[in-house]
């Protein structure tokens, strides 16, 4: 049930409603991470990049790692994207638009509804929602879908998950055209984003926001070993094919896998989307590793006003003793969604009237 | 240039001109394989499989790897498929018919469709032929596709690669319409096939009888460790995909990867697509890995009439040493792919009418 509160299967998005407290803080964010972190391929030495955070001349370090913070990241892309739509409306009068199509009376997925409309706002992409109830026909939201589809002043669609029971969920969301599928879903987009010498038109919002996070800390992907936790059509399968695209070396551990420690700790990278609580424990870690971690669950927690708090798929506390980097949970990969639905959406806006 | 002779771009499909000698007499193929093959997760034992092929009681076992008889194989699925068109013909009186396109006087490519039509007829396929000069326009090309797209006798298309440099090969398969497309080439299939709960139209054919090789002598391939090397559009990724949905966990090697013989080391299969001669030493092997390799190089041969000879990408008299089970160059994957073709031409015919 709290996990049903907590994440949104549309777009993968996690709206945390808990607020951001103790992560955030424990390091300062640098704007654009100056000096790229160091991936280790051998185990036998100390990280360089854990020991920006002790003293050189300490005998006794106690390992700490970079917290990658994805809340300050979603915050700096929003402005980017902010300062975009300014300079596409300025040039040639566009604003982006999104359109969200919301059936029925589901409390959670109202929330995340507003959530992308008010992110929307924030950085001046026009919104545009239909609300239909729960016993509206498939016929119905299909209409909209064709009108979204045929309106010049809406660049991406979204339809908000799950859809009633009486729905074909596989139906509807096949009739966004793909020049608006800003949630990347599309099985033509998936087969692009696995494709040589094929590029996408959209990524899905998730692992491009994973993989954009290695970015902008300056992680180097290309050569390295890296293992997706998890094989979901939403995050894992597609965060393997981006990282695969960037010339990793790819391990998907799902679960038929026997032996996910041994695998895993063979990682310089590792995406972990499964969400099995604090599943990923210091042992399965390379020492120097970077962290993405997607996974948010809920656990009980009676200190909690709320009865219960998030953890990730990562163990948080053994992960920061041994590797290198580590997403939080929350403010980690969960502000990344949303952002990247927002950079999407404006991607679609810019290609539609061929603006660069 | 060799190669240029020896290599079907079209359904990466490879027509073996060199007669089939020494491999396919090594062991005699059993029609279908009693019991499966053991592939061992653990270094430490001599594999079963192995000790078939040596007398138990022997203290010095020259271990010797199954041959995996593609020839043998593939000639049993003509045979099954030849079955299925009678009865396809005799139930509702539909023959399933196999366009093929050849633009250009190529000779390699005239011998590639000769040999595909052969095939067709071998099983009462129909096979329909167009053969446009080289200065041909791609208008033309898309017309006959159009028309071929239009015809409810034709129940596959294959445009022959390479196209004249004048056309633009992207359009042309773009052409094809997706219910046709027996190469399953297209990004909606190769995206179906990367995603879970989605099935692809057609499955491109040469990774498909790579598993179709594993699955015809009982190789077990959930929660093994699978290395692919390769990563082409044609091979290696679909193969990667392919495994991965039989819930193998599955690794890509490619030419970035920094380790390749370790991380090829623990895996219990190995299908190898890079175009490397002996590139896999038996230093590469887990002892017990089944091996599929799709590799064809011509080398130099002093002793052979033509002066040339085929070898896989993996040295074979190291691999037969070690391995359970591997499939020989050439009359291993090569044989497979044509029939794959035939049978996706078949299943495409099947589809169009319902018929099961």
């Amino acid at each position: 049930m709290a996990s049903m509160i907590l994440s949104d299967p549309s777009s993968a998005a996690s709206v945390h409603r808990l607020s951001f407290t103790r992560f955030s803080n424990s390091l300062v964010f640098l704007r654009r991470f100056v000096g790229p972190l160091h991936v280790f391929s051998h185990t036998a030495a100390l990280p360089r990049a854990l020991s920006l955070h002790a003293p050189r001349s300490s005998r006794f370090i106690t390992a700490s790692a970079k917290v990658i913070d994805g809340k300050s990241v979603a915050k700096q892309i929003r402005e980017e994207i902010s300062a975009e739509v300014t300079k596409l409306k300025e040039a040639i009068g566009v604003v982006p638009g999104l359109a969200v199509i919301l059936v029925g009376d589901r409390k959670d997925s109202a929330t995340y509804v507003r959530n992308k409309k008010k992110a929307c706002e924030s950085v001046g992409i026009k919104s545009f929602e239909v609300n239909l109830p729960n016993d509206a026909s498939e016929q119905e939201v299909l209409k909209y879908i064709s009108d979204f589809n045929g309106d010049p002043s809406v660049h991406g669609i979204l339809v908000q998950l799950p859809l009633p029971s009486h729905m074909n969920e596989q139906n509807i969301l096949n009739a966004v055209m793909i020049e608006k599928d800003v949630d990347g879903f599309h099985p033509l987009n998936i087969g692009r984003l696995a494709m040589r010498g094929r590029e996408p038109m959209f990524v899905p919002c998730t692992p491009k926001g994973c993989i954009e996070l290695l970015h902008r800390y300056g992680v180097d992907i290309k050569g390295k070993r890296a293992v997706v936790i998890g094989r979901s059509n939403i995050v894992g399968m597609p965060a393997a094919l981006l990282l695969q695209r960037e010339d990793a070396t790819v391990t998907i551990v799902h679960s038929r896998t026997k032996n996910p420690e041994e695998i895993t700790r063979q990682a310089d990278i590792i995406i972990s989307a499964v969400g099995q609580p604090n599943m990923v424990r210091g042992s399965w870690i390379k020492p120097g590793a970077v962290i993405i971690d997607v996974g948010i669950n809920p656990v009980e927690d009676a200190s909690s006003p709320r009865g219960y708090r998030l953890v990730g798929d990562v163990c948080y506390d053994e992960a920061c003793k041994i590797a290198a980097a580590v997403t939080p949970v929350p403010g980690g990969v969960g502000p990344m969604t949303i952002a990247m639905l927002l950079s999407n959406t404006v991607s679609s806006a810019k290609r539609a009237y061929n603006f660069n």
